[in-house]
């Protein structure tokens, strides 16, 4: 059997660990070097393997491959951009089995969320039906946690300890100043339509009455009277109230607090702003003098203080997705299992990608205390192992991050050119 | 001569490294048992001192006291609180001097930025007057960078390294989107009116045509049009454009761009959200799509990216301001002097209070470039020392920082309340 290239592509919005999976894979593939040829890379993801350009990663050092283990961002580009369904984008999905066949593509590797396992599972069905069958492997990765089937996702948990170490961190400083100075302060944090992101501020909290005071999360409408009254409660209580809000939040009309009212390629609505919402709503009812943060994509490429449990699940998805290939598999998605909670054990498992495809996991609402304001033990025992442990990336000399900047150099192109 | 105590306050915004400098007053006062009696603090800072609410750092245990080194915000609490001239506040500075005599405090310490040199140069001279001598010493403290004589001031280290550690990952995240998604990221950071936080932003870029590709300094008034060519060509050239904006950035009238309206107790005005400000005159000249975040207090309170540097100057200070006690000084602060900028060497020196107090020291015009968005050569030299070297907080097993919370308990009052 003559040796076939993985072909790797990144999806969607980037992460602190993807560049970890993407290590993962190629430092696996290079193991394997009798049974796998190169490791191409989709240049920013599916558009560049639709133009037909793919990255050689066989050109790369090897120890810059080793050096996106800590590097955030996308180290080949990424993009949004979802293909439809197999009728309605038929041409595209003939292109992909075209530049497969034109550069030995035996394994097609789609790192992201549910869009993209959606994709990687169309790709399987249609690549048999044109007669050049390739194994379709989706790997797992969003900092919103809503894939389903795996117990979590590469990339949230480094989320999830940047925004408990921010709020605590934030949290101190305006206790110090409470007593003169701001009473109120709020973090805003992604997570559009699930309060995974926000729920991880709530770690921060070891004990009764330490910060946040408040989480709001995109699940629970929020009920302005009763929100109001818990902050008041702790400025009255502590001095001072520290909130974590989703991005996601809603008024019990269903809107969303802030709307940016631009929209994604993906049709979903672009949000950002409702910390200042919040505030101004804590200051025109309560006239607390207020701060507030929006760490925005500080959060998701904050790897100087990732998860050492997440960039291990990082690579090993990476790692699995070259070992499920070459056992023969195709339509899977390599996936976390949890084995325990406490010692936190995990495994890695396998799904297939059609019930992973275009499912959201939504928090449970066990995870979210009765008023609606705060997390529950139950989140504290899921969430807590995932923040665990720290990876630093390597710093030079003057006291920056030494993150890798890969050459990217493109494989010739055989086909003519495309367009979508 | 019997033993004085002295008497410890921080004042002003906190930063990441203000404990570290309580921590080297502590400590270096256990260390002269036989001259000094205790440290007291004053509860949220000159407020508590007037109400006669002092802390005795006596009564916390020696690790937690070393566990201040690492610890963010303010341990005992500060305040926004600005005595006025004698004339003015004679009773104020009167009842500090009863305070003092009360509770044999020999020394006063205040660690704050330019409005704190001067309320201790002012209580060195009135306690003369009143028959109540007391050596007063100020200790530097600002992230914003601007006082006079010190050749930087600790916690504006740590916060440089925040944002350029930040504006960095950022960007990468960026870069691998822009294609097909956000084009433009701005990075809001605090600056009044010296634009020190936002030039650090510029320490990200190692070489020619790395982010960020625009800064927008206080000192500059924003010419619009240069700007929008800028980032305009930044997109063209790059894929996408990087900005570091600092709060106090002006227009050409003269007015912040983004006024929130409200003043704080020093009359300065509360400034946020000059990002949104500034993505939105991108989008409508040049329809790019963007993201932005504002760090606010995250940024002078992330002890998690400390400088290394930074920790240990803070800590000299205090340290230091106990030696210049032991010296018999009064009327001083000591700072820091910069030997030479590669290899960095730094010495601990001293300045008169006079010379210090009520004067900001602006960012010099060479160190930004000539058409005011970048940084020179001269300015990095000068910044890039301040961030060298790590220094994390040790982590507990659940993933989050071990920061300390002291007992604060508080010496039983000797005197009538007080109120100002």
């Amino acid at each position: 059997m003559p040796k076939k290239n993985i072909l790797y592509a990144q999806s969607g919005g980037v992460t602190p660990v993807i560049n970890a999976t993407a290590c993962g894979v190629i430092e696996t593939a290079r193991r394997h070097r009798d049974r796998i040829g190169t490791v191409l890379a989709g240049k920013d993801g599916i558009i560049g393997v639709l133009a037909e350009e793919l990255i050689d990663t066989a050109r790369e050092r090897k120890r810059d491959i080793a050096a996106l283990r800590h590097t955030p961002g996308g180290a080949f580009g990424s993009c949004r951009y979802k293909l439809r369904s197999i009728e309605d984008s038929r041409a595209e999905y003939e292109r992909l089995i075209e530049v497969f066949r034109a550069h030995d593509v035996g394994y097609f590797f789609y790192n992201g969320g549910g869009d993209s396992a959606d994709t990687a599972y169309k790709v399987s069905q249609i690549g048999a039906r044109l007669g050049f069958p390739v194994q379709c492997i989706g790997i797992p990765k969003t900092i919103d946690n809503d894939l389903p089937v795996t117990d979590n996702c590469p990339g949230f948990g480094s989320v999830a300890k940047y925004v408990a170490v921010s709020i605590m961190e934030a949290s101190l400083d305006v206790a110090s100043m409470a007593s003169s100075s701001t009473k109120v302060f709020i973090l805003e944090v992604m997570g559009r339509h699930a309060g995974w992101i926000a729920a991880a501020g709530g770690l921060a909290r070891r004990e009764r009455g330490e910060p946040p005071h408040v989480i709001l999360f995109p699940e629970i409408p929020l009920d302005e009277k009763a929100f109001l009254a818990r902050v008041d409660r702790a400025v009255k209580r502590h001095g001072y109230c520290s909130i974590v809000v989703s991005e996601g939040v809603k008024n019990p009309r269903g809107q969303f607090l802030s709307d940016a009212g631009t929209r994604d390629a993906f049709g979903h609505a672009q949000l950002g702003g409702v910390a200042p919402v919040v505030a101004e709503m804590v200051k025109s009812a309560l006239g607390y003098k207020y701060h507030w943060a929006v760490s925005d994509y500080l959060q998701r490429s904050a790897r100087h203080v990732a998860s050492k449990t997440d960039v291990e699940q990082a690579y090993a998805m990476g790692s699995a997705a070259v070992k499920l290939a070459l056992q023969g598999k195709t339509g899977v998605m390599p996936i976390i299992e949890r084995v325990s909670d406490e010692p936190y054990r995990w495994k890695v498992g396998e799904a297939k990608l059609a019930r992973v495809a275009n499912r959201e996991k939504k928090m449970p609402r066990r995870f979210i205390s009765r008023d609606g304001f705060d997390i529950t033990p139950a989140a504290r025992r899921y969430l807590e192992p995932l923040i665990r442990g720290e990876d630093y990336p390597p710093y030079d000399r003057h006291g920056l991050p030494r993150y890798v900047r890969l050459r990217n150099q493109l494989v010739a192109q055989k086909l003519a050119p495309f367009s979508p």
